[in-house]
């Protein structure tokens, strides 16, 4: 007797053997035919019990939800739909779930009730399918930087200091919440705190990576960061998960092929392994479109938009050029746009990302060389002294997907950009350290894996692609 | 013109071609041979430079630490040491390092004085061999589950509950840190804070991966967790990783299986990939313990000790059982035990576990069905009404490597074991809702991956097996 996953037992040539399984029961059809899933496979097997021969009262516990022990023979189906069953030869209710009680029961459940039940929403084939491409596009990425010899390493999660300037952040900390201690001055007393300064969750591992690339050559790091704006979109999450690859002797050029080389790579991970998951997922996207009016669906369906990114190459556009283009587009001149494009130095908003590509374009941009007041301090300046040496991945669909740059390797430059923004050198001093020691050309960029996993499952709430999501007013489980 | 790395050089059988290496210099040796390192293996490449024909200006230039780019041939190497080196026939000084002032000089550092200038000590041999270990180990585990079925699961970071009781926890808040929000009743108001409650950073994945493991089967995590506990010891952080896998149907004797065959398969590889890196780390780690006296001496040097792990079967031994042989063990009827073993329910002490360990049975030992008092509420009651299904796995010279449990799948059983600590079902409902529907057995375990590298690397300070520590009163970089 073998004792296999569904996965395996429908991938099985072999029939008329016995076998065992486990699962859970997503339907009991006819008093007859289980549909187990014991989440190996968005597919379930059907089981075919004979019902003239079973206990009434196991039947009755035989309901959505339950979880079963099921021995049997696997024998080749009679029904459409798949190419093996199981004949039940017994059944042992290992889990009851009462049909009056279990929220997750076999119709249409909108995606807001979902997420109050977060803890089991992966019970549905949906949630199950995102969750397990999740998994696959975190191994994916994992293996590419493996076998391109990068180093994974574990940036901080607690900081001292906010030096990157990325945004309001959570503040870390095991003082008195009400009343703290204070200092003779009256302010509160951080050297009582537990690391003894004022601690603030990490919006980026970047600036320590920088560290290990300067000595290890080619690093990543992949971990949970933190925003806490208070933004209530689909697109914005509290804590995320971030991949951020660091390279030594690396220019901006190398640093777009890296991201696109990698952005190609792990997609293609899913297609060749998540074949099933993303077919699901491409039909249930297409389904939920077919509501929508002709205009606002997706021009591609999913798995096609998957392949269209692996097989095309991105288009590099330098901002110049994207302030030419918008200046001279019809929304722009139309007044369509809610920010009008007027000069060169303007920030690009969400809108004109979307208009190069999804209309422009029609394929995933690289932007680069990007005025350097409207980016961060640590990026290279050009010789120009106005544009920096910076790049944003955009996607159709989603927006920006990674951002990067060539960092500023000179030391006198790194500390006049920090002088003109205020930020003190002490804070930054092993940063700067970089600068005076060996210093050289290097660069990286941020991947938002949550980005990723929507554009890769077609979800549209970034909410839906992460287990328990962290939003304003929202920390439940 | 080929650009590789040192690593891809060193292993190249083609010699007599021009080559283009980056890197930085290790040591500069009778103004002629350059021991160059670019962090992609533990080896220099050696580079010799025609002195006689090159600016004495830039030969002054070559110190510890400058980053360099060489064009030159790669040939067979004269000297001893190495296959291979480069005849330098041009050099370029990329970043200077001036010997005055840079504090990784070609010498004897003390760990202590590294763990301050911890963004420069992975340029040194040994932490860089650590810490590319500790990127293989990481890739291992992901590949170990991945290869068996398991889907990884990033659990919240940021959480609502303290539920696992594992001690002391990190505040995460936005409120003001003088004067909070108050309530009438002049209460700290959470409903103000960010998340509309009091949140902590997590203890654990564990209850969150549970959910998981019903519905997709296998699941494991492998994220950061946090104690806010004032030790300053050297196998305690405030800030470190953990794995957990988590698995539906699976029961305690699967438990043990499924982590003695991960533990192996994850050193396994290491052996297999990081060859040249724990060669280093043995050798590193028999000259330290050279200066011991004898008996403070490893019995086993780092190789062999992590060869024994991989081949020998671990002991799996009844906590009852092992009451029973340290109430007759020598240090416990003379004394020498701090804390004296007199009857069945004692909670274990590192004492004890290490002579388990390394006096009496001298290998790994999973010591399981503990009392139900000394553990957490979740762990399956045994029939015996004392006892649960839980185990730990010990290790020579590190002690606790693993703590897991079958989980208590009995909703009745549960809730009382809640009540009986004052845990409010009212903060685990969606927990309980496992119980309620379609629940089964299902078990996991935690492993602090620090615990881990130490092991694999022969380092004895937890401190020197992570990028940048957190300690209490210390979270710089």
């Amino acid at each position: 007797m073998t004792n296999r996953t569904v996965a395996q037992l429908l991938s099985d040539d072999i029939t008329l053997q016995e076998v065992e399984i486990k699962g859970w029961v997503r339907t009991f059809r006819a008093n007859r035919f289980i549909a187990l899933n014991d989440g190996s496979t968005i597919n379930n097997i059907q089981c075919v019990v004979d019902f003239e021969n079973t206990d009434e009262a196991i039947l009755k516990r035989i309901t959505t939800g339950a979880a079963v022990s099921i021995k049997g023979e696997l024998v080749e189906s009679q029904g459409k739909g798949q190419k093996v069953e199981i004949q039940v030869n017994s059944i042992e209710i290992l889990g009851d779930s009462d049909p009056e009680e279990y929220p997750i029961q076999p119709k249409k459940h909108t995606f807001e009730f979902l997420r109050e039940n977060a803890h089991l929403r992966t019970r549905t084939s949906t949630f199950s399918a995102v969750m397990r491409l999740r998994s696959s596009l975190s191994f994916a990425i994992h293996k590419y930087f493996t076998e391109n010899g990068f180093y994974n390493m574990h940036t901080p999660i607690i900081t001292g200091s906010d030096a990157e300037g990325a945004g309001e952040t959570f503040r870390v900390t095991t003082l008195d919440a009400k009343k703290p201690s204070l200092t003779e001055e009256a302010e509160v007393d951080y050297k009582e705190d537990f690391f003894g300064k004022e601690t603030n969750l990490t919006v980026s591992g970047q600036l320590e990576a920088e560290t290990y690339a300067m000595s290890l050559g080619k690093v990543y790091t992949f971990g949970p960061t933190f925003r806490a704006e208070n933004s209530n979109t689909t697109r914005h999450l509290a804590e995320f998960w971030m991949i951020e690859p660091e390279v030594a002797f690396m220019d901006l050029d190398g640093n777009m092929d890296l991201a696109e080389d990698f952005m190609k790579s792990v997609l293609n991970y899913v297609l060749e392994h998540n074949r099933e998951d993303l077919e699901f997922l491409d039909k249930r996207l297409a389904d939920e479109e077919k509501k929508l009016p002709q205009a606002q669906r997706s021009p591609m369906n999913l798995i096609d938009k998957i392949k269209f990114v692996v097989d095309n190459n991105f288009m590099r556009v330098s901002y110049t050029e994207a302030i030419d283009i918008l200046r001279k587009s019809k929304p722009n001149k139309k007044k369509k746009f809610n920010y009008i494009i007027e000069e060169w130095g303007a920030d690009l908003q969400s809108e004109h990302e979307r208009y190069l590509v999804e209309k422009h374009f029609k394929c995933p941009v690289i932007l680069f060389d990007y005025p350097a007041n409207i980016k961060a301090f640590y990026m290279r300046l050009n010789e120009d002294g106005k544009t920096v040496r910076a790049m944003d991945i955009l996607f159709p669909g989603i927006g920006e997907m990674v951002g990067g740059s060539q960092r500023e390797e000179r030391l006198e430059v790194l500390k006049e950009k920090m002088k003109a923004l205020d930020i003190p050198e002490e804070e930054l001093w092993w940063y700067l350290d970089l600068r005076k020691f060996g210093t050289a050309v290097h660069s990286g960029f941020g991947l938002g894996f949550e980005r990723l996993v929507m554009f890769a499952t077609g979800m549209s709430n970034i909410r839906d692609v992460i287990p328990y999501p962290r939003t304003p007013q929202n920390a439940e489980f």
